[in-house]
């Protein structure tokens, strides 16, 4: 029986990790759930799997759970940091949305949790700080993204150093084969329709701007010690293959797998076993053809953005990413053109002062100044001007 | 460093395993090599690698040696299990063709040697018996073929028991979308023209055949000991994807690379290492795109006869392969058409008295007995009719 909280249990990756535990009640145990305002929901899963504590980070509706649930009712950061490190979890599903997954992994991980990681943004805004408590307080780190699964499972009895090379592998998102133009016009709703994947809001529309892909070209970076230049993106728009892992004998072994994402997390939750799963078998024979293709970098500058991020290192990463998180909610929100996304992240990157060596701290702070200050550029220069 | 002894030096595996035991000069030693009857390959590769002993199958040809070399050589099948046994070998390569390597295999397990095996005969016409003494004995068994080396390290840091099913990729061969009539009419030329893979003779008519597949099928179930309906084919006409596992969680592992030999040849020996190779690198965007589709039972037979011979077991695998030995070698001297193959096999398989539990003897008795009919057949009622 393992012991699990959630963070950010409301949410798709959230939702289909108790799908899971629905699945295997011998198996997995939950402690603690956490949500950001959908009370509603929380309450429910409350009901059914009985937590020990809960969190909600929208302090103004604690009030929603304090009268109905039964178990311990936390709110805001110091309510997911709280639930990040209940005695009682062994490991703690990061399926939170955006850095405020920064802070709940570092206090679980310096509370010995094992970590199944959803949230991408802990390691791209702070891979350097995450990874070294990692080593420090030997705790394993389990990646959830379909992805980093499918390396994980590529390096399983091989050698980090005999990796020659990693390739992800990427759908090329809504706007694959759109013109420069076509891109300039996309709506919410164009972008919010990802072909392969069903995701939440933000990591869909990362994936259209394909940030989504750089930021997995950090965490990569981060989770196996692979350098920028041995980690490459293929387009991939039947995401079949969810990557590769070529070793210095010329050899790869990949992994593939229809596109759902129970299957990445059931593996995080079972790892070092495999447990059956109910999710579809691949038929290749069916599928018939597997397509590749060269990412475009001057159509998609994200993709850039992120290996100059990765590969400078310090704080710029933890900007790119703060940039992004505030303009991808502004263009969900109308505010914001599509290309407005990549300008602004590149502005903030361009005006930014490197911090070389950041403490949890400095990450922080960067972040917050930088989504103020990207805000403040929406509000003061981009809406303006219209 | 690995001291190995190569049966079969001077063919297609042969050679190229020697290519790499050239490139490693600190990594293996070469004890033994074995030839069928190229005694002027046999000599230059003596006065190269200065192995121990050798052995030449044609004793005529034995002279040919005896006169110029300067060490220890042996002839006849007696020869080659002498090889198989030398002391001063850790590993055998097992590179002969036909059901002629199953006796020195025997011999190399039994002198508790490790076994890197591309001769296919051997699991096919004894995998009973091959795999008891492999178990035995406690040495390893690693596979070259490319699409079992795939398998084995598809199962690197997996359970066996986990694994739900394992498919082995089929390039289709060069008759892939021939009609019936276009096929009742291939030359040898047509037949030796593989589409992906450069491979000797006979391997390339039992691709062309599919027979080729039917053994994979057979040895995987040996090697993995996974049930035949959980072993499956499907056709990849570029060859890059070489094989791949599903496990229980729906997760498929599969390995990949150019179609190179040397690739599996060289984990055959590396491994648990793998060691750099000068072979290229695949480049799934230059590739652009993998085909895939179910093979065609009906217009390649030999398939189905595998899935058959497999299931009964006992002698009747030996059957079928001692049938398709001397089919082909027929074939391959003009002697009988491409249909005449699957035909022939398909009445050995029907007249055969099927041994249960057959020991070495019996396995070698059918083996001789079939070969000596299907000659007879081919001599008596497919040439005289024509």
């Amino acid at each position: 029986m393992k012991y699990l909280s959630i963070l950010g249990s409301t949410g798709s990756i959230g939702t289909q990790t108790l799908d899971i535990v629905r699945q295997f009640p011998n198996e997995f145990k939950i402690v603690g759930l956490t949500t950001n305002k959908n009370s509603d929901l929380l309450l429910k899963q409350i009901k059914e799997f009985k937590p020990k504590a809960v969190a909600i980070m929208d302090k103004s509706k604690v009030d929603d759970l304090l009268n109905f649930s039964s178990c311990q009712v936390y709110s805001g950061i110091k309510g997911l940091n709280k639930i990040a490190s209940l005695n009682e979890a062994e490991t703690v599903v990061n399926a939170l949305v955006g850095s405020v997954g920064i802070e709940p992994t570092y206090h679980a991980i310096k509370s010995k949790k094992n970590i199944a990681l959803a949230n991408k943004e802990t390691l791209v805004a702070a891979g350097s700080v995450i990874m070294e408590e990692i080593k420090k307080n030997n705790v394993n780190l389990m990646p959830i993204d379909s992805e980093h699964s499918a390396i994980f499972q590529c390096l399983n009895g091989e050698k980090i150093n005999e990796v020659s090379k990693i390739t992800i592998t990427c759908s090329g998102g809504p706007f694959k084969n759109f013109s420069k133009g076509q891109i300039e016009k996309v709506t919410v709703q164009d972008a919010l329709n990802h072909p392969t994947w069903s995701m939440g809001n933000k990591i869909t529309i990362d994936s259209a701007t394909l940030m989504n892909k750089g930021f997995e070209v950090i965490e990569a970076h981060w989770l196996y010690g692979i350098d920028y230049e041995r980690i490459k993106i293929v387009i991939h728009p039947q995401s079949i293959i969810h990557s590769l892992v070529e070793f210095k004998d010329k050899s790869i072994i990949a992994q593939l797998g229809l596109p759902d994402m129970k299957i990445p997390i059931q593996y995080a939750l079972s790892y070092p076993k495999r447990f059956s799963s109910n999710s579809k078998s691949l038929n290749l024979s069916e599928i018939k053809k597997l397509d590749f293709d060269n990412p475009d970098f001057e159509m998609f500058p994200c993709l850039k953005y992120a290996y100059e991020a990765g590969a400078i290192g310090g704080t710029l990463p933890t900007v790119m990413n703060a940039a992004n998180e505030v303009a991808v909610w502004s263009f969900l929100d109308g505010k914001i053109r599509f290309l407005d996304i990549p300008s602004l992240i590149r502005k903030m990157m361009d005006e930014h002062k490197l911090i070389d060596n950041p403490d949890l701290n400095d990450i922080l702070n960067v972040d917050k100044k930088t989504k103020d200050e990207t805000k403040r550029v929406i509000e003061e220069e981009i809406l303006l001007e219209r």
